[in-house]
């Protein structure tokens, strides 16, 4: 549209690059920048340049972190015979925000993908073999995808050769849903996976 | 969450501000700001001040601009014996991609709305007279909702005493809907403005 100022174009364009966010959105949002204060667009920029500037990985789990080693890996009152391998880091917060879980964590920064190129080199798998001393349990929270099951596969062969004891997150109903309404695959999880009462 | 970094927790504060992006949905975006280039970042930080350094109103009609008068009131090439009443800056945009309309806007910047205490002078209503001469027509583009219909009466009394021609956008039936999932309001609209064949 010719009549768009160079510089509110400019930032649609910037805005729906995010996943999720279309052409409509990113507009919509840059008129809230526009209607809303000059300090509080420069808050935002602020706060996106900082997360380039303070984050970076933890060297141990690969978790995103302000410190390394990060504040779980470095919190005493967490339970470090534990491990829970994640694809990333976004899984370590749904996880976390459970309440549930005490120990540590993986990061693989992905999943196999054969197709896709992605091998185990790829992944930050060398790097969780140095970490298994001491571990009791090695917990599988990988996204039940083709990709996702292949990578279980390979690191459980890994894992078993080196003596550790391997579990997986259950696969079954999500709460809350129509057993109508799951698909043939989640609902034969489910059956197998069925737990005495 | 405990273990997220307090500048990520920022950035994620600062993305949900934004209009329809909830905590989920700035999460994801802020994730997206991690796993890419700094450079990425800066562009898109410069990009958010930059619409605040470079942006105005413009004295004329009230659209956004870099410049003032803005590029459709200075462009010689549109019709300047036409004015489109809009409520907000993203309406010029949306009836631009139109590519339909040649003439100019004026930008009222919300509508009457006793109950919220906005009366005529909240609104860039004042302006708009000096604006009338050698105008053949005055369009309203004004929200067909309740406050907007109000605006529409409130301006149509002023503008007829000044003896300016009036029109407003039709309503009825919006394209590729079925006719049984219409609202009674629109359909009753849409057989009032019926046209001939």
């Amino acid at each position: 549209m010719s009549s768009l100022p160079v510089s509110l174009q400019t930032l649609i364009d910037q805005l729906s690059r995010f996943p999720g966010v279309g052409k409509k959105s990113a507009q919509r949002m840059a008129f809230f920048l526009l209607k809303n204060a000059r300090e509080d667009a420069v808050a935002m920029a602020k706060a996106i340049i900082d997360i380039k500037d303070r984050i970076s990985e933890c060297s141990l789990c690969h978790n995103i972190a302000e410190n390394d080693p990060c504040t779980i890996c470095s919190d005493a009152k967490r339970d470090h015979s534990t491990i829970c391998i994640v694809q990333d880091a976004m899984d370590v917060l749904a996880i976390e925000k459970t309440g549930r879980y005490r120990g540590l964590y993986h990061i693989l920064g992905g999943v196999l993908s054969p197709l896709n190129g992605i091998g185990p080199n790829d992944l930050h798998i060398d790097d969780l073999m140095p970490r298994l001393d001491g571990i009791d349990e090695v917990i599988f929270a990988i996204n039940p995808t083709r990709d996702g099951e292949t990578t279980s596969l390979y690191l459980s062969k890994l894992l078993k050769a080196k003596g550790v004891r391997i579990s997986r997150i259950a696969q079954g109903l999500p709460m809350g849903i129509d057993l109508e309404f799951a698909d043939e695959l989640t609902l034969t999880k489910a059956l197998e996976g069925r737990t005495a009462l």
